[in-house]
């Protein structure tokens, strides 16, 4: 079995073949193969960059793997201020060791998420850490897409008399990496729900422009999301836990491991608030996505005395706050 | 003492902690504050877009950190096709447990070399790894920077009849991490070379426009990054052993170590071929900055029957053909 050496991230020869033989054999194309410095991108105006690092464990999942989250992960970020997004640089770090099989394993997959996608992976960097030095395989993705609505989403553009929408179940992505890790298996199987985004957000934005905040519920979950938002916009969030998508299987699976599953990480779902008299057109905009075909209205901004706060009516018919996350059950979730 | 938790990596609220008393306060500027997914860049025409992963060891060496040189690597590569670098993204990978005073420390220091540099950083990730999932502390940067000049330099650029110049020394940077991992002591301190290039770039290209490649010498040092310009361009690189400028304790220290300097990473330091009758200008342009004082020329290209390789005039008078660096002798350099 053929295994990553130090060899290969020295900048020397091994290097040049990792990065002809596999790197340029799946991502190929003329910016990346001009093999110089820095990648020649066209753009013009408004560029929305964002950049994550992922670390996740185990490295193929029920849905994914980190390379296709790695593509995903950033894609929506860009996607969530209105970019399109268009080019996406790599960085990898590798531990020594790692199966040649599977890292290749990793960046095709990754190849094929950039390309569904209509990404370009024009620029990107290796390096190999000897082995105990970091846990098999790190991959940051950087991500631009040109802007084109004129008044980009925002987290602080919330504004009293909107609504919330999410555009699926939550908690999907959170639990299958925890079942995943620890080798649990439920009755009904659990995926992680990682996706880009971008085309459902460039149809709501077309049609929609007034879309006030585009966020997407990742570590932390929906709970932390929200609450960020709350904080950006000075605005009291309310939300309807019955309205809140829960697959069946993950709330089971939540509930046996005492897990809640609006602080679980998504990777395919997005937040959505803008007027409320857009909400209905937002909602179906959505649910002719295949990824937002679960998408639901589950509250609204207020302005009172719990501004910055967010609110949940529960499903007994109660408030409660619904705060941040506190503490890390999940390390290595993305 | 005060130590990176998992915590910090949630998400959650320990996460917003760490933006707001750490990375805000060093990084802030208006872009990086608005704390969506995404930064909002103004950009027009050709970018530079480039990225390295930085996993140096030690973290804090004689002349720089691996924060400061994350800055420099990144901006560097930016100004070698020619970009103006302007904005740059981070992405930290922390192990839980570090110092957050170290951390800190790391963090001013890279706040300071970008605002010394004219840079930004205005978006960025972190991620907490549990203790032994990775080294301490990685930092992924990726840079954009403007091109304004026509006809950006490239490896595939260099042509028959043109000078090669280096801006400076060879070998500091690898020979200073390779001493200082191993603690060893030299009589003459020797200290990393890491610098920004671009204004020393800037000027060149503006004057002289028809430079044909620019390039860093980082990891497998000159020998090896001249390799893959004589590759990407099909000529003959010559090089004159006596004419490559070698730091007296440079030397001393990588003959104690049997180490080639031609093969140390360097920077702060970077190639420049342009056509032979403009390499005295440009050596006096490079000479007037603080980064180019002991620049010099170094060779040429010529067409001949060993194109695509690189050809050593030996200081004893032969000729021997300079390879690209097989194997690793100094992992995590950079």
């Amino acid at each position: 079995m053929q295994r990553i050496l130090l060899d290969h991230g020295s900048g020397g020869r091994a290097s040049l073949r990792l990065i002809n033989e596999l790197f340029l054999r799946h991502f190929g194309n003329a910016i990346l193969e001009s093999l110089d410095d820095a990648a020649c991108l066209e753009l013009n105006g408004r560029v929305a960059m964002s950049t994550d690092t992922f670390t996740v464990d185990p490295l193929i999942f029920p849905g994914g793997d980190i390379g296709s989250l790695a593509v995903h992960g950033t894609i929506n970020d860009v996607a969530m201020l209105g970019g399109d997004p268009k080019y996406l640089s790599c960085g990898f770090i590798i531990e020594e060791g790692l199966e040649l099989s599977l890292l290749e394993r990793i960046v095709a997959s990754m190849a094929q998420a950039a390309e569904l996608a209509g990404v370009s992976i024009v620029t990107g960097d290796t390096k190999v850490v000897p082995r105990g030095a970091a846990d098999k395989l790190f991959i940051n993705t950087t991500g631009l897409g040109s802007i084109s609505v004129a008044n980009p989403p925002g987290g602080a553009r919330a504004a009293e008399g909107d609504a919330v929408l999410i555009s699926g179940s939550v908690g999907d992505h959170g639990l299958t990496i925890m079942s995943s890790r620890e080798g649990l298996e439920f009755e009904t199987p659990v995926q992680s729900d990682s996706a880009a985004l971008h085309w459902l957000i460039k149809r709501l934005l077309d049609e929609l422009p007034e879309v006030h905040v585009l966020r997407d519920p990742t570590r932390g979950g929906l709970a932390t999301t929200l609450n960020e938002i709350a904080a950006q916009s000075a605005g009291e969030v309310y939300i309807n836990e019955e309205a809140i998508p829960v697959k069946p299987e993950v709330r089971e699976g939540c509930s046996f491991l005492g897990l809640d599953p609006l602080y679980l990480a998504n990777e395919g779902k997005l937040l959505c608030i803008l007027p409320e008299e857009l909400s209905d057109r937002a909602l179906e905009i959505m649910r002719q996505d295949p990824v937002g075909r679960e998408a639901a209205i589950i509250g609204g901004i207020v302005s009172g005395r719990r501004a910055g706060r967010v609110v949940l009516q529960t499903r007994i018919g109660g408030q409660r706050l619904l705060t941040m996350l506190e503490g890390e059950q999940l390390p290595r979730i993305c």
